[in-house]
């Protein structure tokens, strides 16, 4: 968008600033005057060298070739930024047609629309709560039959030896299950890959990723988060449910559905970014909510994410939709349970029930919270460190599909071998209570009869199951050696899986990771000197253990610590996991990002963070936007605005409405602003002034023409334009917005962020005093800018 | 505010649209044309009428005379919109010396601002901690020895006869209390009334309260507030938190007390309103949180009131202030009673613990849920037209200071005379447990011995500590009867004391009444043949009923949910709550309008609602805008300046600095924005173009001299200009904002709104298409368009 005209001169731009007009770019402090030189320096001259390497590679279609040869760049590849991204429109389009359609409507029609926004947001809840269900029962069975079969698999060779049959077994069964959703995922729908939130973050924020909330989408990301679960990966069922949640509402919202090529005809005043944003938001919190069991937090999430404006009605109507769904669940969940009624199954994952008296705590507990919270940072950093050359080695070697699933087998085989081998070593044995009997596996092995192995307690079962043994099984379920191979297998098993072309999320396994050192950290607290009575209850701090894993890697705040506080059901805890997770986030930023932001930057999206970098006052909309802009009037030829549209290298998306005076040679007056997919619609229905007169056309365009056509505009090449027809001309008065914001040159680009970021804005004219335009602000203009370990840094563009 | 001039055109355009051009108008449906009609006749005729009188009141400063004046318009009182109330300016003036002084600063600067936000919002926190600390103490010991006294005075003559003595003595103890509350209140600072949410609404809104955020307020308060609840009137201390919070946090980050007349030097990068907002929003979330012990319901309350743009890192700060604010209030109060580091009294009012066992609920208690909160609902629908019309008839006869006084004292008289009727005629006694004992005032009165009167556990105690026993008293402790008779007449009670010229808040007594109702539905529902065994605990149904009522008379919707479920210190409850919120505020709403919206609308406050009304589309900047706006040269006389200013007439405060074509007539091109505090500054500090020629003043005029005058800025009557210096230039392009926000003629109301709401500007320019103003845009504007029940609605503009 209206930036690859601009690369070369920008970089040339970069180059003298360092050295010929430095000063307006000196004012800072020192470190500045370095990170400037240095970027036009070493990295500046990487930046360019791909900028020519890749705009070469656009031409080529061919896969593997353009795969080889990016190796060159990946090292710095979250030092770029892609151009390939578009953005979504969360600025209403407000020209005549929109006018005239609001102005009919009534006060009625108004309030009817607010009953089918309510209607929807119900909807998106329902059906979120019942693919949650859907995938918590079929994982279930799933786990349960293989680990049933394993289990008397094992239990007949531990007699009679060979367990290594019982290995094989395990591995081939989770190689198999994996390899099915690893298929599904990288041959069918990439997009499914990982836990989607990455994904979801960037689609609120306003960049739009293709196929991301699509129905084929939905069917892959669930179909592999069941089988990656059930396979015995270290992931969660949790983080994909966020973006089901996304998915069930962009399409239930839109009443309609292209993958099935069905339009029901409803819901169509919704049919615009603006308005899917909101439902998407309401799909995502519902995702949340079905998944921890927290509305609120559900909420939370969202507004963290994704709003720019915080609407009262708007949240309430997202905390609709996530009661609904977390009820929808339970409510399901409940009767498969067997317990219809009962109620007590809100969310994917249960953190069970924690009692108040058993989880007191005291004020001299603070200070250890603290620690455990600056643990969980410092582990959570080490574990986005890993993951993040990890994936740049996957960028780099494992890209096509079928190394890909044979990655995601490997994986697995390795998750069934490192389990049972720590099982098989393990000689921690417990005696068999009562209680595990129902819903664990437990594994007697080398055991004394009436005992179970606690170590297999721990890898021989769901990662669900996991983690709530370890809050809730009485002192003394564990050993610490036990917990301590464990917490460093998992670990790195972990961090292994995670950005695996499977279905997964990374909620469950960092609060199992926690879970495990913070129970051992309890146990070791009860060796301390001061007497064992005081620490008696591990559980606790198993608890703040996992909350401290988990802040550290995702660095979520306030929306987290209600999801805490909403899982285990008890807001005793509230101040605790708050002092943790702010610690733990505080610690892990001194050394890296969080895992969601390390992946958005490795995919070069133009991300808005909330405010511009604090020292870029010195930077002006002037020195920010693209120029030139290309223009065009009122009553434009078809021909210019076809080829304007088909002109490659200048991929543009909204191009100014100007009045130009005739006269003179400078730029127009702004008078409007209309976008690509506008013009589409327009050349599509053949919308020229000539055919209006003819009457050739009777109908009129209407707004429901450009709905129909959202969101999947076609492309330039698809419509045909005749010789004669590129004479003609074409009025865009009635279809341009016709007041668009704008700043004059010299406004600071905090304020233009300001702007572009609480409006939402795709485009923001920048004008002179004249109003003439001079130049356009998109997205990327802005988000190239960021700050660095030494002060404000630049992004390249690269068409990545 | 640029608005007087407009009124007087404004009105005769009213008239006129409603016959002669009323096609823009009458687009909509047939009640606006209804409506418009009717503006432009009865309720028209009135406006205009009170615009005249009252522009003559102000002439006369005896305030007697303009209350009598008064009665006239009242009834027409939430139909206007006052033209006292100024706005604040949430956008960053970034003028030269600002953007200088930015550019200044390194990244380590900002990055050290950031520290001192955290520090003050920790300060924030523990001082607003230790207020409702110093509070809860004060109150208990002085509502304690209170009711000791009374209790032994009763115990005496209930054997001898004559406990009319005894009731003389309970209303002259009351009576006294409150006549201290309420002399402080009415005499000094009358903005301390009430709880202070209506206020703190407003602030955070962006309209400026005079006094409202001052040292001197929150004295008043605390003391008021001690004196209203111990002066047993059906009044809580919970509201008035919120205010106190938010003086705090405006005293502690501007680092400087002008009512001690001490500057601290310190903090005086935030002395602007956009810094101040922020704090004022983590102080009333502090409030929130010590006086529920709920933090995160306190940063979804400033969220929900004041945000506008949400910020991850502010929002984060925010809870950091609540966090510790309840931490230091939970800490002290443990000290308090005895139980040192033991952490259990998160807030000023504990629900006490709700354990999940006896509180589990059944799918089929859901409707029930539902029917409470439509109860709820309708009942605080009442509450709040009573309460409507009473505010009605106080405004018109209760003025004097002395009268406000009195009335106080009858409520507190007829209080106590009505509980001790109450006791005295309810034979319902029940058998004294154990657990009573220690922290209730039992009274036996003609109970036999070892039994106490039930009616007197709930009008015979603190509000708080009522609520909490009916939350918790077993099964039996109170009959129906007392039940239903204590909630009427405590309905009627709470419902004559909201308004009073107390600092009190209206929570406890809402969350009482409903407890009552609540508790009592849930006694009835064991009379149903169901069988009694499965609505065994009317505790939670008091509790549904409390939330339900609370709901219905405040209507705060996410924040008001997390508030209770903090409170109740479980989740469990999660889902009814928010059920009956929903419905309560569904039901309420269409019967009536929130409280504080109530009050707000009788303030006639420009209070800006989330969104434009739905069916304003027909509506343009160029209608609403005022105009003609008086615009300033970039280079302007002192002379025109200091005239400018001292119109009385056009009592504007932003100015358009425009470049003025010299030889056309037409209006300037806009290069600027100045705001009339800035001119004053300029003119105190004798800023002229002369005198920088002539080196009489040396030192060039910095931000900081801004800083020191923010935000009580003299008025220009106080400032000398003599006739020579009127002869002097000023030269504004420093100081000016070179930025300002404009908009095209042609944009439509609702996106006027969104920008100027998103952004919380104080100015909005209206330009045509050469960049020439022609209009200016502020919040009475935008305030002045509301939907009413007949479609769109404008309110008189007024000098009350």
């Amino acid at each position: 968008m209206a930036n690859i005209t601009k690369k070369v001169s920008w970089s040339s731009r970069g180059d003298d600033s360092a050295r010929g007009e430095a000063t307006p770019l000196l004012n800072g402090a020192e470190e500045v005057r370095y990170t400037r030189q240095q970027s036009g320096g070493s990295i500046f001259h990487i930046g360019r060298l791909s900028t020519v390497e890749l705009d070469e590679e656009i031409t080529s279609e061919e896969d593997s070739l353009r795969r080889r040869s990016l190796p060159k760049e990946i090292p710095h590849n979250e030092k770029l930024l892609s151009l390939k991204f578009e953005s979504l429109d969360y600025d209403n389009i407000e020209n005549q047609l929109f006018l005239e359609e609001e102005r009919r409507m009534s006060h009625m029609g108004f309030r009817c629309l607010e009953i089918s926004r309510w209607v929807i947001c119900g909807l998106i809840g329902v059906l979120t709560g019942l693919i949650a269900c859907f995938i918590d029962i079929v994982v279930e069975e799933l786990a349960g039959m293989k680990y049933r079969i394993i289990k008397e698999n094992i239990e007949k060779y531990t007699e009679v030896g060979g367990l290594s049959i019982s290995l094989l077994l395990w591995a081939v069964l989770n190689s198999a299950l994996v390899m099915v959703g690893g298929i599904i995922v990288a041959f069918f729908e990439p997009i499914a890959a990982g836990s989607g939130i990455p994904q979801i973050k960037c689609y609120l924020n306003g960049v739009k990723i293709p196929r991301v909330v699509r129905l084929k989408t939905l069917v892959v990301k669930v179909c592999g988060v069941i089988c990656s679960v059930a396979g015995g990966l270290a992931v969660g069922k949790e983080g994909p449910m966020i973006h089901s949640g996304a998915v069930v509402a962009a399409g239930v919202s839109q009443g309609r559905s292209t993958s099935l090529k069905k339009d029901f005809k409803i819901f169509e005043y919704f049919r615009r970014d603006t308005e899917k944003r909101d439902f998407v938001s309401a799909g995502a919190a519902a995702g949340v909510s079905a998944a921890f069991g927290a509305p609120v937090g559900g909420v939370l999430f969202s507004l963290e994410e994704g709003a720019s404006f915080w609407n009262q009605m708007l949240t309430w109507r997202i905390f609709f939709a996530s009661m609904i769904s977390t009820f929808t669940l339970n409510f399901f969940l409940s009767i498969y349970n067997g317990q219809t009624g009962n109620l007590s199954y809100p969310g994917l994952i249960n953190f069970g029930r924690f009692e108040s008296d058993t989880l007191s705590y005291n004020l001299y507990e603070i200070p250890l919270f603290i620690v455990m919270g600056a643990i969980g940072g410092f582990l959570g950093a080490l574990f986005n460190i890993l993951n993040y050359w990890l994936t740049i080695f996957r960028i780099r070697y494992v890209h096509r599909p079928c190394l890909q699933v044979m990655e995601a087998m490997l994986v697995a085989a390795v998750t069934a071998t490192v389990s049972f081998t720590m099982i098989y070593f393990s000689d921690d044995c417990q005696p068999l209570g009562q209680d595990q009997t129902q819903e664990d596996y437990p594994l007697q092995l080398f055991c004394a009869d009436g005992e179970y192995n606690s170590m297999a307690s721990a890898f021989f079962n769901t990662p669900e199951r996991s983690v709530r043994s370890l809050f809730h099984n009485p002192p003394g379920s564990y050993n610490p050696v036990t917990l301590g191979v464990f917490t460093l297998t998992y670990f790195f098993l972990a961090c292994w899986t995670y950005g695996l072309a499977v279905s997964a999320g990374v909620f469950i396994p960092s609060l199992l990771i926690g879970a495990a050192w913070g129970r051992l950290f309890g146990i070791l607290l009860a060796y301390l000197p001061s007497g064992t009575q005081i620490w008696a209850d591990p559980g606790k701090y198993a608890l703040v253990g996992a909350a401290a894993q988990l802040g550290g890697i995702v660095r979520m705040t306030l929306s987290l610590t209600v999801i805490l506080v909403e899982a285990t059901g008890n807001v005793t805890y509230g101040l605790p996991i708050m002092l943790v997770l702010m610690t733990s986030k505080i610690v892990g930023d001194y050394f890296a990002e969080g895992l969601y932001d390390i992946h958005i930057k490795l995919q070069s999206v133009p991300f808005l963070h909330w405010e511009a970098p604090a020292t870029s006052h010195w930077l002006t909309a002037r020195e920010v936007m693209s120029s030139p802009v290309t223009c065009l009037s009122r009553v434009e030829k078809v021909g210019t605005i076809v080829d304007t549209l088909s002109n490659t290298s200048t991929n543009h998306n909204g191009f100014p409405v100007v009045i130009q005076d005739a006269a003179s040679d400078e730029p127009g007056k702004v008078c409007g602003l209309i976008l690509r997919s506008q013009l589409i619609v327009l050349l599509k229905h053949k919308v020229f002034v000539e055919r209006a007169r003819s009457r050739l056309s009777q109908r009129k365009l209407q707004l429901k023409d450009f709905r129909d056509a959202y969101p999947r505009f076609p492309p330039i090449q698809s419509i045909h334009v005749s010789q004669d027809e590129r004479q003609c001309m074409m009025d865009l008065s009635e279809f341009m917005n016709p007041t668009p914001y704008t700043v004059p040159q010299e406004t600071s680009l905090p304020r233009v962020f300001k702007l572009f970021r609480a409006l939402g804005l795709r485009h923001l004219l920048v004008v002179d005093s004249e109003n003439r335009v001079v130049g356009l602000v998109t997205r990327k203009d802005l988000a190239r800018y960021h700050l660095g370990k030494h002060g404000l840094e630049e992004l390249q563009l690269a068409q990545t």
